[in-house]
């Protein structure tokens, strides 16, 4: 054990957690996975904005508390605009939330699924339940920006031949009925979603140390770093590489390992992954 | 020099060039990148499908000889739907070919810039263009699906306040002029085309060995891949994962490294790899 937790400090509870802060719009994903982790505040309120970057962008200036941001999907990949906000704000990461995705199909209240010609939905939706419209050729998909705008979208125009492709809880809020509970055709089809803060806190009991950086343009530069992590015995988790804006194919990467800030053996080999990089930025620990 | 290039065959010139697809429309930049690349090859003809991976699967199947596929925007990112597309077929990469992204804003021939009101485009196009939007709040950005779209329904509404934002080439194509040469604001900004063929070929002069992998479940299994590649004195170029569908939160990973199949080095590199790896994949040298 050590205090040298590289500037973040413990704590039990994350502090101030009353305005939380989601992009999409109320019924999205992102909304049911900011309840769900924020079940234990009930000081939380929710409010969302238009783009993973504004709702980062809100932390780091202080008119939000939290924000939940979708970085991951188990079958969709990374969110890369979710990469590029954190790598642009000085905010940290303080927590993650796995959220099952679970695709229904919903619909007006007198529509049955023999009336339903358009789906609306979010186009992962529309891709994650490719098998559906291969079995109803009658039905034509529509992409729109969220699953909640779909749900939102069909309630509006309260026809029998419109459903959405969005959570039961989106078809709760717009007052919806669920035609077919689970439409998406992998059943382990889960999001990882971050949750962002700005103060450098980390909970106690996390198990994950997440950075961001840039090695050497020279060969080797991240075999090395890969290596300070196995010196000292620690799991790599997730590599992901996203662009530099500035320069023409530089690549930033972002790494996600098993620890703990407060480990020895984690910080001997951030201190080593430091010297080897350009750059360093400790996002989290969660 | 050795024979054992891994089942690849070198060749002087592609053969039989004649069928050339992509995905999109007459006047994508996908369209720009395969005439510009077989330019030499008088016997190319070119056509569109709808998605990148019915451009790969028609390579695959035989309906086309070669696809040209985006895979990576030095600002954007890599294009995740492309590396999926690749990793489903039976397909190999011969070459790849870097296309410089000039956006310009294309308007019905009687339309002046003080005249637009609505902008479509892609929404890289739109996102690549943000500075033009903020200094006009008067005219609306409206996403669809490929700048060759926009231009196309810019040209079918045929009013002076449409306009679209596609290269000059899509302008020619559905009889637009430039009303503004180069609208986007990062002046190198490239997009990185990869050739797909049915054959396992490799060009004279390659110098590019890229390959699909996954590794062990296990401390340090990336570490070692990388260390293989080091201990040859081979650079990486670039390193991307993508998720396994079958298999939440598991990985495969696409490496690109300087090289070529013919060099020693890169052959006794490629063995390790595979020693250290659950499943190898060399997708071709360029």
């Amino acid at each position: 054990m050590s205090q040298d937790t590289f500037g973040y400090e413990r704590c039990e509870r994350l502090p101030h957690a009353e305005r939380i802060v989601y992009q999409g719009l109320e019924g999205a994903y992102s909304n049911l996975a900011a309840v769900q982790f924020f079940s234990q505040y009930p000081e939380a309120g929710f409010s969302h904005v238009k783009t993973f970057d504004a709702a980062v962008r809100a932390v780091d200036e202080g008119t939000g508390d939290y924000a939940v941001l979708p970085i991951e999907n188990s079958t969709a990949g990374s969110v890369a605009d979710s990469y590029d906000a954190l790598a642009k704000r000085e905010v940290s990461v303080v927590g993650e939330y796995l959220l099952p995705v679970r695709h229904a199909l919903l619909a007006c209240g007198d529509a049955a699924l023999a009336d339903i010609r358009t789906v609306y939905s979010h186009p992962q939706g529309i891709k994650q339940c490719a098998p559906f419209f291969e079995e109803h050729p009658e039905i034509e998909a529509v992409a729109v920006s969220n699953t909640a705008v779909a749900a939102q979208l069909v309630q509006a125009m309260g026809k029998s031949s419109a459903a959405a492709i969005a959570s039961a809880y989106a078809g709760q809020i717009y007052g919806l009925k669920v035609l077919i509970p689970t439409l998406n055709y992998r059943a382990e089809n889960t999001t990882r979603f971050l949750i962002v803060g700005k103060e450098k806190l980390y909970l106690c009991g996390a198990k994950t140390v997440s950075l961001m950086m840039e090695t050497r343009h020279e060969a080797g530069a991240l075999y090395h770093v890969l290596g300070a992590l196995y010196a000292e015995g620690i799991n790599l988790l997730r590599l992901a590489a996203r662009p530099v804006p500035e320069v023409s194919w530089a690549y930033r990467f972002f790494l996600d390992f098993s620890g703990s800030l407060e480990e020895a053996a984690v910080q001997r080999a951030l201190r080593e992954v430091e010297r080897l990089s350009t750059s360093l930025r400790i996002l989290g620990c969660f």
